[in-house]
């Protein structure tokens, strides 16, 4: 490391003080040794990373305290949507040259990782000559009797339902804002157990993902583009259904959730159904007001650019 | 994600197919889903992340399947250095828009993961106009008996000794090859116990790395020049104690480990010895062949370019 980065990573150690707290007695060593060390117990551990790009999931004029809360809230939001609980998370900043502003980069993703119950107990810096590329793997543990809840247990005669609304989520900013639905999949386990089948959370477009849940269940997702629940900037039923970055819960169950999430307050909507999927059926289709059927992935975002 | 990107991931997770064999039954959920689950035990687990950016820790025509390897190899070199054994890993690469053997370098990744223990569980994929970023988060346990070996543990009387040798690591090619001493690690816990204070791998010189082991355990490490042992292609002991990137384990204990580490053949050298520190003293001293002294960190390695 060079000597800039050694004096980064040491203001980085100081933030690790505020981490005994956020973790308890279950941090036995933060960051500053070859390897961060917290205590697990026996059981489920899930594990993602995700990046994030300058120019590509931010634009360079985003606030940094913004970039800080979008890199570590995309990781989270993975855990709730295997409804599972944060735990600890790790990062990595490849940083422009130019970009000057790293102590606060890395404070705000020290606070936002500790709001979101996710303490920061790791990293690495470097120096790049391109965009700044961010990285946050997160640790979270799983639902204690539902278990890890995955893609693939969508069932012929299942609802499908949304956690919150959809849609223009980039031009609005929500992107940047969003809150991982943590306590509202953790409701979900506890109000539903065993019925609730399937799950993710909705960063390509409802269409996109609603096809992953279709295609790892075997089944086609049938959504009713008039049920979207669409946010008040989103243009659409088919902005609603494309765009991505939502960030909200998708899931299927046989049984009737009711229409808020009791934890949170947020709505919880009922889009469509669960059917058999034919022979070369796409694996989630949307039926138009007029009642046309048009395969949902056509809608999908495609992360284009900040 | 785009098009592409979704490709290369499917690519991937089809690759995920031979880590049920590598994880055994700790692998309840591999790649594809919003998060890998394993299952872990009871007990300390080990976290760290590198990154490896592209003309920093490698140059822009190194052998695919070598920038793979040392990525991987790097974070289970650090697990190594807490005495810890791999149990999974998670990769991201942000890859330079020009950059086309992406599955080859995934592939890779996926091998390297599985020969060093540490299968792959998770990944992420982006597109960057700039260099090359790649990172890779390690997960390990703890040693059964010995625990975590952190960088804090040094006391005054302890023997300094290093696992194999040191010097030009970069001028040779080793820093590509070299292999985490994760057996060796596990053989020292095993064999001194609790006896082994402090260890951690030498990344950054043996000057820079050993004054780390001093300040975190606020002793002074005092190192004879004359004891290194070098590689054919090291200079002398200045570039053997400022060259980086060895990899290699430092450690001090205050039991004589023998010459030799039984679990793997290398070497074992004692180089020098733990002091008590005067108040502005450096962590780190190195007794030259004509009996100076000088602050061991003057020699350390910058990671200038690669």
């Amino acid at each position: 490391v060079t000597t800039s980065e050694s004096t980064l990573l040491k203001h980085i150690y100081a933030r690790s003080a505020a981490l005994k707290s956020a973790l308890g007695d279950a941090l036995e060593i933060g960051p500053g040794d070859d390897c961060a060390s917290i205590h697990v117990s026996d059981g489920s551990l899930l594990l993602t990373v995700d990046q994030l790009v300058e120019g590509r999931h931010y634009a360079p004029e985003t606030p940094v305290d913004l970039i800080a809360r979008k890199c570590v809230a995309r990781s989270v939001s993975d855990i709730a949507a295997m409804g599972g609980t944060p735990l600890a998370s790790l990062a990595t900043g490849a940083l422009r040259t130019t970009f000057e502003r790293e102590n606060e980069l890395f404070d705000a993703m020290h606070r936002w990782a500790n709001e979101f119950g996710c303490p920061l107990v790791g990293g690495d810096i470097a120096r790049v000559d391109g965009p700044t590329v961010l990285t946050c793997t997160a640790l979270g543990t799983a639902h204690p009797t539902r278990g890890v809840v995955t893609r693939a247990g969508a069932t012929v005669g299942d609802g499908v339902y949304l956690v919150g609304r959809v849609g223009g989520s980039f031009a609005s900013g929500r992107h940047l804002t969003f809150r991982p639905q943590v306590e509202d999949a953790r409701w979900l386990c506890d109000a539903l157990g065993v019925s609730l089948h399937a799950m993710l959370d909705v960063s390509d477009g409802v269409g996109r993902d609603g096809a992953r849940i279709g295609e790892a269940s075997g089944v086609c997702l049938e959504i009713e583009a008039a049920r979207l629940p669409l946010h008040d900037n989103a243009h659409d039923w088919r902005s609603a259904i494309g765009d991505g970055e939502d960030y909200v819960l998708l899931f299927t169950s046989d049984r009737d959730p009711g229409d808020v999430c009791a934890a949170t307050g947020e709505p919880i909507t009922r889009i469509g159904r669960v059917r058999a999927c034919g022979a070369s059926e796409p694996s989630c289709v949307v039926v138009t007001p007029s009642g046309e059927r048009l395969d949902a992935t056509e809608f999908g975002w495609d992360h284009r650019g900040a």
